[in-house]
């Protein structure tokens, strides 16, 4: 039988999914993929802390002991820039394929990575970057083979739409929805990234870049998050039947990318009106195809690890002969 | 250059969407496939009509004449169950791959054709049969490698949607929306398959066929238009915020399937509510994913092409050694 080693870089909510995930579905993979996977190893922070992990997988926090045991497929769910990139950039120079869910790295290296994979012959999955489970970066570069994209909003922050929802649906304060989405699991204790658009921001440049093949200027991106809306802002949308979303849209004109994260109040006629709670959702325009909105879940250990899964497995049916070793 | 030779079945507005995108997309085509395209020939019913197309395309009414050609990918976008499936099933034993917008043909004759398809290594793509260019089947394709999917709720049927917008929305009376509806080309002159049901229950069983393997036995089928709905369901419906929508829904329990196209009153939190006019919409519940809703043009000409030639795409990748010819 054939084997594909996979490693796994972090150990928090996101890896430890992936790692069930692998362990408890071994038949459905190997139907998938034709080979059986082994994990080898995990990257930790801190090694001594009690896990409750088979012994015959390394736990280490020296990424060089992840590379030595010769991996196939490395997962990335590790969060912020360094040293994810960095250890995936050697990774990827090793001639090992890389499934990432690190849009705040990959929103500014995601080019410069998927160049040195392409010059060794590897892959990067990054579905799980985006949108968690709902496979908008998969629908994208499927609609993209055909169809010219003239149009992108979305819904990709789920802590602001979360708030926005309780707010909105329910007459909560600010406050109250932002304290329930803490307590639910829905929002960091520094909630600032989500809140000011940052994240969401991050998630449409990894979207510029498939669409467009390059991103816009960071700073010429008007960036604005929901902290700042009054309940007088509410009141108003409210009024006119509308609902304020946080909404991230992307356009070209003239060969000039327009890229905005904003509050905004979509009517009922729009298609991201009625996307509430932790959802994201995306409306793509088609040339052909016309516009097409993608809804699920924005967030969340299994979705997100479905994702990176899934990534994996096409990789290992496009490439079956490169990342597989007989033994 | 490798050439790849197609041939079209039908030359309604289906297939004048897939010979106008094949004729304007050329170098896009061939930047995905490698290869080149050559349309060979049309197959028609009656070939003395006035046509504006190009002198070395062979226009037939004799499917063997098509056949002679030896067209390594046939688009089908004929009407109605026969001749089509005997058409198909001729080419597939000959190793033609097929691309069908098909339903009817397709929900009663596709496991048989697939299984054809398969003893003569060939492919089908199938997408444009339910929901034309929301890629309703690719998506479920790929959830399905990680994910079993517990529960299915869609809206596939433009023309019913459309009305039923209109009444809900405009308050128009159910004549005057069909008559709206068939002045814009959203209708046939016999509605009858769209209003019963039946146009919805062939997606739904060709979903089912693609999920779970297999259909539930169509008479056990509880399948309902909405052509007898009263004024007074939908002021019921709308005194309590609801929407009625035609739901076309999927479930297994202790592997037994059962399907359902019923209308039905969604509450404003439905992921399918706020779906209107001809657009189709699904929802599909993932074991890791959760629900994710996907929503897009039903019908249509370029979107049906669009998706028709997306499948293409996708065929000539996967085995692009099968279908190419050198020359």
């Amino acid at each position: 039988m054939t084997v594909v080693k996979v490693a796994l870089l972090g150990f928090g909510t996101v890896g430890q999914g992936v790692f069930e995930i692998l362990e408890n579905n071994k038949e459905t993979l190997q139907k998938q993929i034709g080979a059986e996977v082994h994990m080898t190893s995990i990257l930790v922070k801190n090694i001594d802390k009690q896990r409750n992990l088979p012994s015959s997988l390394r736990v280490t926090d020296r990424m060089e002991e992840v590379l030595q045991q010769n991996p196939d497929v490395i997962f990335e769910a590790i969060n912020g820039e360094e040293p994810a990139r960095k250890y995936i950039n050697r990774a990827l120079e090793k001639g090992v394929s890389i499934i990432t869910a690190n849009k705040e790295m990959f929103a500014k290296h995601g080019r410069s990575l998927l160049n040195t994979a392409e010059k060794n012959g590897t892959a990067i999955g990054y579905e799980a970057t985006t949108a968690s489970g709902t496979p908008i970066i998969g629908m994208i570069s499927k609609l993209l083979q055909m169809n010219r994209i003239t149009k992108v909003e979305a819904i990709l922050n789920g802590t602001s739409n979360y708030i926005l929802t309780h707010i909105q649906e329910e007459g909560m304060s600010f406050e109250n929805a932002l304290s329930l989405a803490q307590s639910k699991g829905f929002a960091e204790v520094d909630p600032s990234s989500d809140l000011k658009g940052i994240d969401a921001f991050y998630k449409l440049m990894i979207l510029s870049e498939l669409i467009y093949g390059t991103q816009p200027k960071w700073d010429q991106v008007s960036c604005d998050g929901i902290s700042h809306l009054t309940s007088n802002d509410f009141k108003t949308a409210g009024r006119s039947g509308k609902r304020i979303k946080l909404l991230a849209s992307l356009e070209q004109h003239n060969n000039q990318i327009i890229a905005r994260v904003e509050p905004k109040a979509l009517d009922s006629n729009h298609p991201l009106f009625s996307v509430n709670g932790v959802d994201n959702a995306i409306m793509v325009d088609g040339e052909f195809t016309g516009p097409l909105t993608l809804r699920g879940p924005g967030a969340g250990k299994l979705p997100t690890a479905s994702a990176m899964v899934e990534d994996f497995i096409t990789a290992m049916q496009t490439r079956p002969l490169l990342q597989t070793i007989s033994i």
